[in-house]
């Protein structure tokens, strides 16, 4: 008895993996600001809770594999005001937008078959993308060009001999990137001339600062033919535990596909279905008012860390990440200092180091990704303390 | 771009492909009995929601990728009462029995790979076997024997080259046969000499009737370290729209393969763990009252449908199904007049044509599952309903 090739293949989440540590130092007295996960602490919308309490079903039964029609319709006037027209046959409700990338995968690869992506990438696309007997081929960027992939030229260069898709996150995790309606074409451009699918994660659709405009690669019927989009209430609706996403395309083909898988699996939940529908009915300002929470939570913890000597990061455009490079050689090395070694008046800090994000060997050591999902004067403080530590991560080193 | 090999060896689900029909049925008129669905209409018990009613937080954030500690907790008892010792690191709560099954499927198939299984099955278990690159190896059974399967000569003949697990649903779907832990002990003896997994699915465990015992692979300790425990709130305690299930398992590996899939996806549902721990608080009078409302309703059906001249089925131990052979050379052609052709009083019955649930070619055509999820005077009607069918299709061919 052997576990499959591909769990061999697989590593446990990078993101995850210091958790342990980070808990033996809390227990140990210090507080510890995580900067590490993607969990926002904006509150979820009261409509999500009230609508589960005013459901009084005898039987907590199956629903449709495809979604609630009413979770569907909810997300139908969604997207109508972005202007993608949809009806209730291109939307798959998933558990999670997780679910919804695995399915995709599935659907799509075969045994060796490869997603381009452009790296650092968002660790789990790896996990999904074993999980169907495919890998990620890399897209490679740099913290100086603020990890821009859409480029003709670029992508040309990354294009491999099995690549059957190109995924983009936008806006992205776990950089912040964020892609314009003229980047996307370039990318669909690219896609058509060599008949890959697209995979469009966009999540984080709403969260775009400085006057850029919410783009979404739905705004392209003339590509709608390869495009799978992939959302989420989860980050939208800080609404994670609920679990709740969808996939969305044209491709009539493509989503009878994902049909035979979902009826497999029979059905998303219920009560957390009945939740997501609500939450498409918040309106418009508790959008504006979170995008503005995000971006003034951007700009003071980049700020702060553009203070520190050293440190690069071109500010990001959108979503709640961003990937900094520091001026250390091994971020999991000074990640471990900081949790293990270091306090300032009982207090450290905690993040992602980026090279699980990368499947380039030996490169993005030096990086960290940052989710700046805590109130402004912790990330102040937690930007102040990523300063300090590495000041005596210096001073350690030196003796 | 083409879909993946393994989507286009799928089939839509047999369960539900007929369920278009049925509703212009409906729409015409006509009232359709369903027996062709696993969705009871016993009540879940109110804990399930009265636990997520009293829930509110703030967020509705991630959980542990393993499951809410609490759930853990609850399993852990709710086992221990059927004398299985489990620890948290045992047990991985899933979305669901599926995806207990998909994630177990990826963990141990690699392509090409075969997990022996008692025909008919539950037809989903191919889908998951599929979209791990592999298949179900069928173990031909017969109407006859009433389904059995645990006899060392019939396993050893059903073996491949490339069989890596033998899979279990006891009691069974869609036949209702049951395992006795002699049984059980037959199967793990086999699967140690022949190097196999054993996937247990046991989601129906406490539905066991005529004085059987509750019987579990987890009270096999000796052959702990190949047997894969998959289990659900969905029958159980009614709350199938839940989609709490989880992966049980002493052997450690294999745990890890599968966290490490489950950091993948994240989580499953918060909410629905919350209220799927309340479950486990019923006392012991709602399994009674569950499992005799059941066998009375077994009873009820089997003894209408033994009326019928030329049926076959041997009264089934466990469940909420059972596999019926029809005097008919096609069920489905059958479904299809009832549906389309039939009526008595403006009334027809539903079934799911057993053909489905084969791996082997051509066989079962005659053989439907029905599950007995209505109450005992409407399965009365739909046996009934079934026989003056049979008399109406027969007058139909003869002509």
């Amino acid at each position: 008895m052997e576990l499959s090739k591909r769990v061999q293949k697989m590593q446990f989440s990078p993101i995850r993996k210091f958790n342990p540590i980070a808990i033996a130092a809390q227990e140990a007295g210090k507080k510890v600001y995580h900067l590490n996960i993607g969990q926002p602490d904006i509150e979820t919308p009261a409509a999500f809770m009230d609508a589960i309490r005013a459901y009084q079903p005898k039987v907590i039964a199956y629903g449709e594999s495809g979604g609630l029609p009413e979770l569907q319709d909810a997300i139908i006037k969604y997207f109508g005001k972005i202007g993608a027209e949809l009806e209730r046959k291109d939307i798959i409700v998933t558990t999670g937008g997780s679910e919804a990338l695995l399915l995709a995968f599935l659907n799509m690869l075969n045994d060796g078959d490869q997603v381009m992506m452009a790296e650092p990438f968002y660790t789990n696309y790896n996990t999904f993308a074993l999980e169907a007997g495919g890998s990620v081929a890399p897209i490679t960027t740099s913290a100086e060009d603020g990890y821009e992939y859409a480029k003709r030229e670029l992508l040309e260069k990354s294009l491999t001999p099995n690549t059957k898709a190109i995924a983009c996150i936008t806006p992205g995790n776990p950089t912040g990137n964020v892609l314009t309606l003229e980047d996307m074409k370039v990318i669909c451009e690219f896609a058509k001339d060599h008949d890959l699918w697209v995979l469009a994660d966009e999540v984080y659709r709403e969260f775009v600062y400085d006057g850029r405009k919410l783009a979404s690669f739905l705004q392209l019927p003339e590509y709608a033919d390869r495009v799978i989009v992939v959302d989420s209430v989860s980050k939208r609706f800080s609404a994670c535990g609920a679990r709740i996403g969808c996939i969305v395309s044209k491709n009539e083909e493509f989503m009878s596909g994902i049909m035979k898988m979902a009826q497999g699996r029979l059905c998303s939940s219920t009560i957390d279905q009945v939740g997501a529908a609500a939450l498409y009915t918040v309106d418009d300002s508790y959008y504006k008012a979170v995008n503005e929470e995000y971006c003034s939570r951007r700009d003071t913890i980049h700020e702060a860390l553009m203070k520190i000597p050293g440190v690069v990061c071109k500010k990001p455009g959108g979503a709640f990440y961003m990937t900094v490079k520091l001026p250390v050689e091994d971020a999991e090395d000074f990640l471990m200092f900081l949790l293990t070694e270091f306090d300032d008046n009982g207090e450290t800090v905690m993040f992602a180091p980026a090279s699980g994000f990368y499947a380039t060997p030996n490169i993005g050591k030096d990086e960290i990704r940052i989710a700046y999902i805590l109130k402004k004067e912790d990330l102040k403080r937690a930007a102040e303390l990523i300063g300090l530590g590495l000041e005596a991560y210096k001073a350690k080193k030196a003796k």
